[in-house]
């Protein structure tokens, strides 16, 4: 029997969120319910609720950085016990038998894609619904545990842009003698810098303006610089080990390589919607890499909810009541969020 | 003392190559004299020769495939003797003192670049002279071994066409249990096919037509497809672990990164001279790599024949002789060559 739950939804393409109600699936064997306490809001949650990304599934409950405490588990659930603190990022299911879902890479999985925690069909053919909702039911395969030093507002965001930044700069080699550079300050970049810095690399921040410096600084980078400023590229050119690009605006990204030293790497965790220009000498001269990658998997995402509560590293918030939203996905769109919005899920 | 050595030149820009006599420096207290055997013709040859890659040096005596005999060596040459069968591939100098210097990386010399092997300036301030001559002496850290199983004249195109695909083939991880594509069946893409299958890698041919399939099965390829059919497109999507590219015409980037695995890489060794246009999608979703590579350090290119002689691999040549060369360029131009021309020094 499916339960009744209060969410915030967009009706349609663009209209605003309303509160509303959904239903959730009675608890199965292998579920576990969750009470959500705070979800972070992501700008993809923005891009998908006003169909930036093509055709979507309405009426959507946007969220995939959720946080809550365990309300129930279904009989074969062996993972998490009632009261346990869990998240749940942007996937609630996959094939679970392609090589990459055996290999633990389910974001990238080739056995139909994983299912996305909304604006997706489940494997019972329903819609899903996210963490704009007061209570979520997750295969225990694909919830994940957060360690009791974290806080779970501060923790929400770490389900997505916290695994988005922590996969590429783990697989890229963040690490002492290391330098990163961190490119854009946003809800993604500050996470970028906390994690790199939390690494042991060295770690700079490359923004359109100076403008955060202070907060970059406080977060850990070692060194904060303007791209808008020419100098900027003059004076690092052939510096970073690893630049890992947060920014969706269109760059010039021959420049971008240009400040990579050999055997360098470029990776995208955002993308200009429209197809970027690249010389091809940027890469071949220095045996440079452009590459990209998207969150991360479940494993890997424990690994790096573990190693934040090791790092006492959680995101900087602006905590919201859910008639808010509205206004904060206005004001992430014009990048006034520093440096990600949490919905106290208890206000809906 | 200089001495005067035989030698074919282009005089000019895009003028056909002529005998001429240059003179080579004195042999130092680290110098190496090398009676040259042996020239390969490169692609790269004609590009310069043709100023097709900006302002060049004329005259241009081009060649960087070079194998011969030791002749002479300096008072303090410790790691050849007279008698000895070497090479000299793409470079004759670098700083020495930078980071990828140190590490063997020579060519991403970052303290002034490397000295190319021709149409270049050497540290005596003179400008270099390259292969399509009788002798050449170059420092003996610039040289390599060529092992006594390997014959020079297949040898010869080892020094950059060979390098040139061991380095990115080694890195990128061609081994058993790894599917690799060769985009290209020439000069370069022949050698990749060769060494890969050495590796122990499942090597595909991706050509644009079937013209050359039965030599690519002949010389390791597993599979041979054509990229002029659009089916080839369907039916190898998500197979490849690594695809190294040796074309040097645009092609559909998008559509070849859909041809790799999940945390795949495509490694550009040739490329188009106008920029690409590249959905940053393709490289996000799957975890992919758009990579460049050129040539390979002195180091990896002694390990890079050694391989090759364990392995019984030369290129396949047309030998010509010294006044065929301006004919051979039209050939190599037309793609009309299987798979490399190589120069009798002794006809010039």
């Amino acid at each position: 029997m499916t339960t009744p739950v209060a969410a915030y939804a967009a009706p349609a393409p663009k209209a605003p969120l309303e509160r509303t109600s959904i239903e959730r699936r009675a608890v199965g064997a292998y579920d576990v319910l969750i009470d959500i306490k705070f979800a972070g809001i992501c700008h993809s949650d923005i891009h998908q609720a006003r169909e930036g990304w093509g055709e979507a599934i309405f009426p959507m409950v946007p969220g995939h950085e959720i946080a809550g405490v365990v309300a129930e588990v279904g009989s074969g659930v062996t993972k998490y016990k009632v009261g346990d603190q869990v998240g749940v990022g942007c996937m609630v299911d996959s094939c679970r038998e392609c090589d990459n879902c055996k290999a633990g890479q389910e974001q990238y999985c080739t056995g139909g894609g994983m299912v996305g925690t909304y604006n997706a069909v489940g494997k019972d053919g329903e819609p899903t619904y996210g963490g704009y909702s007061q209570k979520i039911v997750v295969d225990e395969n694909f919830v994940v545990r957060i360690p009791d030093g974290l806080s779970l507002d501060v923790a929400a965001p770490l389900l997505c842009a916290g695994i988005t930044l922590y996969s590429p700069l783990k697989r890229w080699g963040a690490a002492p003698g290391k330098k990163v550079a961190i490119l854009g300050m946003g809800g993604l970049g500050h996470m970028g810098v906390k994690i790199a810095h939390a690494l042991g690399a060295e770690v700079t921040v490359l923004s359109q303006s100076l403008r955060k410096k202070d907060d970059g600084l406080r977060l850990g980078a070692d060194h904060y610089y303007a791209t808008s400023d020419p100098k900027t590229f003059e004076e690092l050119a052939g510096t970073f080990d690893l630049i890992v690009s947060t920014v969706s605006a269109p760059l010039d990204f021959n420049a971008y390589l240009s400040l990579l030293k050999s055997h360098g790497a470029l990776v995208n965790v955002g993308a200009p919607e429209e197809p970027i220009s690249l010389n091809l000498f940027s890469v071949i001269g220095g045996g440079k890499t452009l590459a990209g990658s998207m969150i991360g998997g479940i494993a890997e995402t424990q690994e790096m909810l573990d190693f934040c509560a090791r790092h006492g590293i959680g995101s900087e918030i602006e905590l919201i009541s859910a008639d808010q939203i509205n206004e904060a996905y206005e004001r992430v769109i014009a990048s006034d969020v520093r440096y990600r919005f949490v919905i106290d899920t208890a206000t809906i």
